[in-house]
C-alpha cells in the first residue's frame, strides 16, 4: 500500500477509536447518542472523509479546500449535522505534513505541520469560512471579524488579505483548536506520546478516555465556554481535575458523564484534539 | 469523488454498521467483545481493508488475490485474529461487480457478480487457500478436498485445475457463504431490499439486528454447525424463529444474546451475509 493510504487509514482509525471510546463525559461514544447526532453518524462521516484524508496526504489541495470538501463529504453521507469540522481542521494539516515528510517521526511531523499552517493564504481562509455554515457548527461569534455566518466577511477577508493563519490567530484567544493550529500543535503531540504509553498499560479505550479527561482538566473546552459560559466551563474543568487526581475512577467518570449528558454539555473541541493526538500515535505505530 | 471511492466507502460503512448494531445474539457488537477479538479489532480491520475494497472496485486484481491481500491488510492493522475473511469473500466480487456496472441497480449488480464468480480460475482458488491460514479461521474440514491448512492441497488444486468457483461448489454443501458465492448471492440481495425498507421503519440499528435474526431463523449458520454440531445449530435456528415470530422483542433478543455469548456460539457467517446485504443497500442509497 502506498504512503497516502497509510496516512488516510491512520487518520480514519483515529476518528473511529476516539468516538468509540467510553465513557467520555458529555460526548458521543458507542453507548451515547445526542438527540440529533448519533454514534452511527460519526461512523458514516469517518467513512465519508477517507478520500479527502488521502488527498491531504497526497498534498493535492490546500488546507482550506480540503477542509471544505471534507465537510461536504461528511454531510453527504449522514444526516446528523456537524461531526468532524474541528477534527478536519486538525487532521488536514497533519495529514499533509505526514505526506510531505514521508516519515512519521513526531518532531519532524510537528515542524512541517506548523510550516503548512504558517503558509496558508487568504484562499484557505475563504474556503474554511465557506465550510462553516455547511457544517452547521453551533458557535457564538464573540469577535466581529469572525462572524462566520456573514457573507460580508468573505469580502472583508479578501480586502484585508487575511490568511487562514491570521484568522486563527485571532480566534486563538478563545478557541482551543485555533490555538493548536497556530501554536504548533503542542497539545496534539504531547497527548500522542501520552496515549501511546498509556495504551500499553491501560488498553486503548481507557488510554483515550483518560487522555480526554486529562486535557479537559488542563484547558477549558471551547464548545463548553461559548455555549454555557465561563462559570460552567470552569466547573467542568474542576470536575475533570478531581477525577484525574483521584486516579480516573470509573464510577466517578460515569457520574460526570451522566451529569454532562443531562445538561447537554459536550466538550467537542477536547475530543477533536484527542482524535488528532491518536492520529499521530497510530502513524508512529500504535495498534489495537 | 470517483466511482471506486464511492464503492469502497459503501462497503466499509456496511462493515462498520454491521459490527456496531446491537444486540446481535452471539456476535461481537459495540457492547460485546470476545476474549481474543474485540469490537475495536473490527474497527481497525474495516479501516485496514479500504484500499483493497477500492482496488476491487477498480478491478485491478482478481477475486483471489484481493481476498488474500485484504486478509493480509486486516491482520497487519489489528491483533484480534480473523475478523473479515468471510465478509471479504462476499464483498470483493460484489465491489468488482459495482465497479464493472458503473451503476448500482440490484439486478445488474447481482448478474455481474454471479458472472465474476463463475469466471474465477485456479489462481483465485490458490490465493484464497493461501489466505486461510493467515486469517486463522477456525474451521473443521469435513471434506478432504478442502483441508485448507494442508500445503499438499495447493498442488492438488493445480493438478486438477479447480477454480475458486469449483471449490466453493463443493463447500456449498455445508457452508452458507460458499452457497451465496456460487448461488448468485440470493440472500444478499434479498436482505439488501429487506434492510432498506426496514431502516425507514425501525431505524438502521434494528433493521440490521432484525435482518440478522431473520436470516438466522432461515438458514443454519456455518460457524455454529461446524463448531457446535447439528443439534446446537438447529436449536439456534429454532430460537431465532421464535424471536422473529414474536415480533423481535428486545428482551427476548437480549436473553438469546446472553445465552449464546455465554456458550461462545457466534453465528459469524450470518453476520457476514448481513454485511454484504448492507453494502448493496448503501450502494443504492441507504443513509444513516
Amino acid at each position: 500500500m502506498n504512503n497516502e493510504d497509510y496516512i488516510a487509514r491512520s487518520a480514519q482509525l483515529a476518528l473511529l477509536l476516539e468516538v468509540s471510546a467510553y465513557p467520555k463525559p458529555g460526548n458521543i461514544d458507542r453507548t451515547h447518542d445526542f438527540v440529533d447526532t448519533s454514534y452511527t453518524h460519526f461512523l458514516a462521516s469517518s467513512v465519508a472523509i477517507y478520500p479527502v484524508l488521502r488527498k491531504a496526504a497526497a498534498r493535492e489541495n490546500g488546507v482550506g479546500e480540503l477542509v471544505r470538501t471534507g465537510v461536504a463529504e461528511s454531510m453527504a453521507w449522514q444526516r446528523g449535522g456537524n461531526t468532524h469540522f474541528g477534527a478536519l481542521l486538525l487532521l488536514v494539516p497533519l495529514a499533509m505534513s505526514a505526506g510531505a515528510c514521508k516519515c512519521y517521526e513526531p518532531d519532524e511531523l510537528k515542524q512541517k505541520a506548523e510550516e503548512i499552517m504558517r503558509n496558508t493564504n487568504v484562499e484557505d481562509a475563504i474556503e474554511v469560512y465557506k465550510a462553516f455554515p455547511k457544517a452547521k457548527v453551533k458557535v457564538k461569534s464573540e469577535v466581529p471579524e469572525l462572524d462566520v455566518m456573514d457573507e460580508a466577511s468573505l469580502t472583508e477577508l479578501r480586502e484585508k488579505k487575511l490568511s487562514l493563519y491570521d484568522i486563527l490567530s485571532i480566534s486563538a484567544a478563545y478557541d482551543l483548536i485555533s490555538r493548536e493550529l497556530v501554536g504548533g500543535f503542542d497539545k496534539t503531540f504531547r497527548y500522542a506520546a501520552w496515549i501511546k504509553n498509556a495504551a500499553d498499560e491501560k488498553g486503548i479505550n481507557d488510554a483515550i478516555t483518560h487522555a480526554y479527561l486529562k486535557l479537559l482538566s488542563e484547558d477549558e473546552d471551547t464548545f463548553v465556554k461559548l455555549g454555557f459560559g465561563a462559570e460552567k466551563s470552569r466547573y467542568v474543568m474542576e470536575r475533570a481535575k478531581e477525577i484525574v487526581r483521584g486516579g480516573y475512577k470509573l464510577k466517578e467518570i460515569e457520574a460526570f458523564d451522566e451529569e454532562l449528558i443531562k445538561a447537554r454539555i459536550n466538550p467537542g473541541s477536547t475530543a477533536d484534539i484527542i482524535a488528532a493526538a491518536l492520529f499521530i500515535a497510530i502513524l508512529s505505530g500504535l495498534r489495537v
